[in-house]
């Protein structure tokens, strides 16, 4: 058994065909839907890469494992799905994309070196890396944003991109009339990147996975983590002129959400992501550069696809298809990510598991509330293993896959820290309380701020286009208290307790008095005589069976 | 400056003369509270050794760090007063007990040997080992309950103690008329142990402490950790004759109690330990033994004192006395701690500091409401750092030894973890679910539980004893949901963001766009015309100041 878990990164629930995209024909994600289950409520742990990908890798909500935002570094030891699936005899790889920052300090702390193979994990989350590379190769008067080598640039140069940043030159600027102009433009979206389209991010990535799969005994669990289709908004042709204007659908927003918003919201809404997307221009452009972008990843799923089935590896590997977070594209007055409305917050999940107990489910959709930390308990049990749920905070998916029903949550938790944001500056909250936390229940929906602001409501059954902040107005005292009592319950959960399984707890039980630590006895009298045992020496001792300390 | 962090095992907060007992004279503890000020409000964070311990070595909640028991591996990596004060230049030693288990697992996991300076440390929670010594060498039929060497035995074999465990059959077992008793049993608590005062285990670590002094260049922060007086009730003559049955208090216990009590609470006034304190004849015979351990810990700070006053080095040292939590000997019908009743939870909090400008505050004492993890804070400022307060969670002391009036906290938090205790099977409840919580505000006390039970509600204003709880007949609606609420905030805390200072995060803003991430414009026209950098290459890049991702 393998397990093939794909990311696309800031790919949105609804820009597929079996999520009911009207123009975007997505074949080979609806091959796998086809196949296995589309887990149609799928939530990240944070909307914003970093963090996402850390409650991803370990399985923990955010608060639990803390690295609250890009370039928060992930705690040494906190324990990842290597660690977890290389006990079960199951290598972890990693191919593309973590955003995931090595906790440097912790590291030199605990004297671990990272080119040793311990050392080496650490730093990358975890996995065995086959290739990383974080697709932002941006670069700027301090230099390189991203420090490490880029495994894609040197790729390029191999094949004869020159400069020393050919990402930025060929993958990530359009052409036209043999002008460069530069990806990070909208304006610029709507040419075709500088690059041969088999030399792009996605391909080149694609063949690495298909590289790796031949290369690596089974069983292995690879994360192929594709750079797109995040920004920079731009794609090799033919893809860049394959989706036009007459395909951007209206923005789903509404002149309500401007009436006297709240603050936090308005200072997202304010902010220069947000200005750029709110004109129509620019969704003209972008939108149909993102929908190419997720045309060129669905081409290149079916050619890994295709070689999986070649190779009869379709046969015993499970395939997930997931995103790390959604992207707002004008919505609700909003650009990239950030906030918890359902453009954002709610990913696209399909899990084909090829085994004979999964048969019953194939094709179907499941509406249940997920979070993207099941995955990771997913993948335990289905290499074998018994999900640590004192360490890991999901919860396998694999009864939904086999038909079951199992019992499941009420809610979900989504968390987002903005401190190192320009909008904490502009609402100026502490970087302590520059927090908010989303508690949805399938219906409603609250998020709740610190640092003293009101919360939000939505209801998205009488609006599921989440327009009527309820909370704005007052009146439904109830479900917030309801919605706070459920976050209340979740602040109190078990998160550190990770150094003592169940089993080791039961284990403990009683077992203080089996070696000698007696301090309840007025006389011994308490002791019936059966258990009784002199064991040595003079200070008379007894043994009394199953007791704590 | 070195720091002298004395703590005392089960100490309660009323057995000291300085705190108004009416029989127990300890002139060497009010001697620091002459010198320093007595907090009268301090609470541990959790009613049990481990637990408590972690969260005065880590200054973070017992949540947070997650060694919620006994026997609970402290994580591997989770930072302690070592790791802050080595840093600044002060060593950080332990002489004596910490009850910390090493996270073995996860030590092997990175690689870390415990022969290793580093291995060590993670291995003693973070304190170069002087001497360490648990005290509790009790020997059963599975083994000894401490694997560990004990240097405590050591000495005593070296002094002529026969046998494998002298500890048991000297220091820990009464004597009378040539027979050996033992120590475990409580009507034995009124013999003489079997031992010479002098060799007994307060007055041991007393003499390492002055070795340890006497062999240590400063700085240095040394914890002087006793084994006394907790279990076994046993201590040597005189002190074993000093006190008697009519210098025990009535028991703090009312029938209300014990009518229709909260299913937790009956569980533990159920159990062994609760039958043994209900008789008097147990509270009899213990109380003046548990008084003179405290006479006998007295003494030997005297002993200290004199050291200290001696050498000259009083007025370099700040001094500490505390307790990891106290002993209900019978009062509300309960023996040993675990719930959160003042005599469990509330500990004595001494603090002297030489330098003058604590000089306002000698003598007096201060009300506000103190935790334990407040001490690590504590000594990180009085060694010259700033309190990291991503990791630390408590906050520093000094102010009010300054004589300052800084905000401080509204309430305490504290926790307790029985998944491993008798009482969670008699409950029937799930190990994830035996937790409760303490939100006190001073006045109000409340106490949650998990697994579907009430919540108790205690208010100490007009019912200082504690017997009427409130929470059982209803009617305190409004506070219940105000401590409530407390309790979620609580639960919301930032604890694990521990990679990054806020120094840190306020470095990050906008240094993602000085390295060339540029994703939000729509032509470049956004950017003021002094701040466009044409930096490298054919692809326009431009730079703008003091952005976020």
């Amino acid at each position: 058994m393998n397990i093939l878990f794909v990311m696309y990164d800031q790919l949105r629930f609804d820009y597929l065909s079996c999520a009911g995209h009207p123009h975007l024909h997505t074949p080979n994600f609806d091959r796998v839907a086809a196949r296995g289950v589309r887990f149609a409520n799928a939530y990240v742990q944070s909307p914003v890469c970093g963090a996402s990908r850390m409650s991803f890798y370990t399985g923990r909500y955010v608060s639990s494992h803390g690295a609250q935002w890009n370039g928060f570094p992930l705690r040494v030891g906190e324990m990842t799905l290597g660690d977890h699936l290389r006990k079960l005899g199951m290598g972890c790889w990693l191919i593309g994309k973590t955003h995931m920052k090595a906790d440097a300090e912790g590291m030199a702390r605990l004297g671990l070196a990272p080119d040793t193979e311990i050392g080496a994990r650490q730093a990358e989350c975890g996995f065995d890396a086959w290739a990383r590379d974080d697709g932002l190769w941006g670069e700027g008067p301090d230099g390189f944003y991203d420090a490490k080598r880029s495994p894609y640039n040197e790729y390029l140069k191999s094949k004869g991109y020159d400069g020393t940043n050919p990402w930025a030159d060929y993958a990530n600027a359009g052409v036209e009339d043999g002008e460069i102009a530069s990806g990070w433009m909208f304006q610029n979206a709507d040419k075709p990147a500088n690059i041969r389209e088999e030399d792009s991010e996605t391909p080149w990535l694609t063949g690495e996975a298909i590289r790796f799969i031949e290369a690596t005994e089974e069983p292995w669990c690879c994360h192929l983590s594709y750079i797109k289709p995040h920004w920079p908004y731009i794609v090799p042709a033919p893809y860049h002129a394959m989706y036009g204007a007459n395909h951007v659908p209206a923005a789903t927003r509404d002149a309500r959400e401007l009436d006297n918003p709240h603050p936090v919201l308005n200072a997202f809404q304010s902010n220069k992501i947000a200005a750029a997307f709110r004109q129509d221009a620019v969704r003209r452009k972008v939108i149909p550069a993102y929908m190419g972008l997720i045309k060129q990843c669905d081409d290149q799923l079916g050619r890994l696809l295709d070689y999986l089935d070649e190779t009869g590896r379709a046969d015993d590997t499970m395939i997930v298809l997931t995103s790390d977070h959604g992207d707002y594209l004008g919505d609700h007055w909003l650009g990239e990510k950030d906030l918890f409305h359902e453009p954002s917050v709610r990913i696209p999940m399909i899990v084909c598991d090829p085994r004979a107990e999964a048969d019953a489910t194939r094709g179907t959709t499941c509406d249940a509330l997920v979070e993207s930390i099941d995955l990771a308990a997913t993948f335990v049990e289905a290499a074998g293993g018994t999900v640590p749920d004192h360490i890991i905070e999901g919860r396998s998916l694999l009864p939904w896959l086999r038909g079951e029903t199992p019992d499941w949550r009420d809610y979900v938790i989504s968390e987002y820290d903005y401190s190192v944001t320009p909008m904490r500056a502009a609402l100026d909250v502490s970087s302590r309380d520059a927090r908010m936390f989303m508690v949805f229940d399938g219906r409603w929906k609250l998020i709740h701020f610190e640092g003293g602001f009101r919360p939000m409501l939505f209801d998205l059954e009488s609006d599921p286009d989440e327009y009527d902040d309820l909370a704005k107005a007052g009146g439904h005292e109830a479900e917030i208290d309801r919605l706070y009592d459920l976050l209340a319950q979740w602040g109190r959960r078990m998160s550190q307790r990770v150094t003592r399984s169940e089993a080791d707890l039961d284990a403990m039980r009683g077992a203080s008095a089996r070696k000698g630590i007696l301090p309840f006895l007025t006389d011994g009298s308490e002791v019936p005589d059966e258990l009784t045992v002199k064991y040595r020496g003079p200070a008379r001792q007894v043994y009394v069976e199953d007791e704590g300390d």
